[in-house]
């Protein structure tokens, strides 16, 4: 890219940690954020990278986020754990919350974590990858604001609704997914804003409720689920685990406390976490791995085919050897942010 | 229906549980399956009412099924709970498991259901919607054998693999869905077949890998994950879930163990329950379903929208009221079978 700034992915999480606490945040919470933001353009996902660093701080100015926030944790059953993330961002209760959800899940054999009052639009990925390294099955879902019209509908209701799942893989890294239940996540929409193309059809309606491949018409009008009443389905599941079941706000609840439009309104994520081992025989458990390799070896069999997340780990051995390139605009974005003015 | 046959949801119930019981099954198998087809058929979901009864009884005469299995529970840890159907069909287990796995989720707060060694032909909604009935969260997860093709795959592997999830509601019966994550169920394109009609674009691609109408080259073909590669990763979960995690088998595995092709093989199915009490703090556990109202009006206040369950509530209470009707080559099909010849 000419028009490119390369980085080491060193230099990418240095520069959104130094960032986000010249900003405001607290150490921990930086720590957190910036871990999240280096894993994202460690993989390619541009649309969860540096790119968010001026949505992080849009939220902390004018936001009701609390960037110094300290999680604090409830037990609510032996098998649900609750952290209320006192309006900060996801990422740094997602992390403090990892080991003791993966113990609660190894001792029940399934857990769930509901977390409250973060402020969320990071990807899911990393905290279903992080506990499917540790040989653990997890579930992650979220709300946002209010952009997905419902089955039939034409106007914006729930959120992206992103669930996420991982796999532990003996001898291979995790198969996770994470997708949104909207034709497109919304980042993918603003990536095509702020480079001028059409976005595909079938990813939203404008407006005045029929189909655009306008950008900017889509942002206004309403995004939608992806396969049909099929999708809308799992972005109303998402929408109560998120939402209701936790305690939290649904996705139009979201919006409205986002009283000064940061886009970063606070909401809550919904985990279940499996110990495959408490899930069979004792003298069984080691064989359960081995046995999805067989079917993962079935998929790639097939010519054209590619397990979900294989293409997220082929660009990261590329970037942890070469590391990345942002487009100048964002880094010049970005290092207007070192200083507060 | 000038050809059809009308039965009262009663005289469903005993057709169903005479046939069964003639054909080998003990008392307490065919009651819990003739209670599934009585609530397909009051549902009007054709495709797992009374259409399946030759299915059942193929599988009784040629498939390793045991018509008189006796379901055993295994305590696999404080939150999963595992029953072996003993190769029995899948009503009874689910029936004899779904007070177990109630009083898990509540003592818990979540816990898993790890049902293996069934022959399950039926649909999933009925377990959810008793568990939410009983003011529950739940999922359900099963496999099938080999119908669909992977993400740009062209050859079958996974199976239809729904997946199912409900949700109580205050005053209202629950929010259920069950949702194949083909774009349609196989039941579907049989009765297609039936009827000699042709098929939707893009349910099927036929045995050469290029889409097809046709019900019978579908078949034979492959059928399609619905809404693209993400429907697939959905179809992926549900294999990895119902199938190896569980120590059970995928659907392609299953397939092969169905050595007489009567289309009913062993598998497993996998089973979340979630006690929303417990998932937030005590005084507000009665909030959380009027909670989800606000968000079921929302919905339904935009035209042409309505909650997944709907159509099945409705035509219930009709049903309930007037009975159903069945085609006359299938009433005649299922009189044969009430004598063994």
């Amino acid at each position: 890219m000419s028009d490119g700034v390369s980085m080491t992915l060193e230099e990418v999480y240095a520069t959104a940690f130094e960032v986000l606490c010249v900003q405001g945040c607290s150490e921990p919470q930086a720590e957190a954020i910036a871990e999240t933001i280096t894993a994202a353009e460690r993989d390619r996902c541009a649309s969860h990278g540096l790119f968010r660093i001026p949505f992080y701080v849009r939220a902390i100015r004018g936001g009701i986020v609390r960037p110094r926030a300290v999680p604090t944790f409830t037990d609510l059953a032996p098998g649900v754990l609750k952290i209320d993330g006192g309006l900060g961002f996801a990422p740094l209760a997602l992390k403090l919350g990892a080991e003791p959800i993966a113990e609660r899940a190894r001792s029940q054999g399934i857990a769930a974590l509901a977390l409250t009052n973060v402020c969320h639009i990071a990807a899911l990925w990393p905290e279903v990858e992080r506990l499917a390294e540790w040989g653990l099955v997890a579930f992650a879902f979220t709300g946002a604001s209010s952009f997905v019209a419902p089955a039939g509908g034409t106007r914006p209701l729930y959120g992206t609704n992103p669930m996420a799942f991982g796999w532990p893989r003996a001898g291979h890294p995790p198969m996770v997914f994470d997708q949104a239940s909207s034709a497109s996540a919304r980042g993918e929409i603003q990536l095509h804003l702020r480079d001028g193309k059409p976005i595909p059809e079938g990813w939203a309606i404008g407006p005045d409720g029929t189909p655009t491949t306008d950008a900017a018409m889509a942002l206004e009008g309403a995004q939608l689920p992806f396969g049909g009443h099929k999708g809308a389905a799992i972005a109303l599941m998402v929408e109560l685990l998120a939402g209701a079941l936790i305690g939290s706000v649904f996705s139009f609840e979201a919006q409205a406390l986002d009283t000064n439009k940061s886009g970063v309104p606070p909401g809550g994520e919904f985990m279940i976490v499996i110990d495959p081992s408490r899930c069979i025989a004792d003298e069984d458990a080691g064989n359960q791995l081995q046995h999805a390799e067989a079917l993962f070896e079935r998929i790639l069999a097939q010519e054209g085919t590619r397990l979900p997340s294989q293409r997220r780990f082929a660009v990261r051995a590329e970037t942890l050897q070469n590391g990345i390139s942002i487009p100048a605009s964002l880094a010049g974005e970005i290092d207007a942010l070192r200083t507060v003015s």
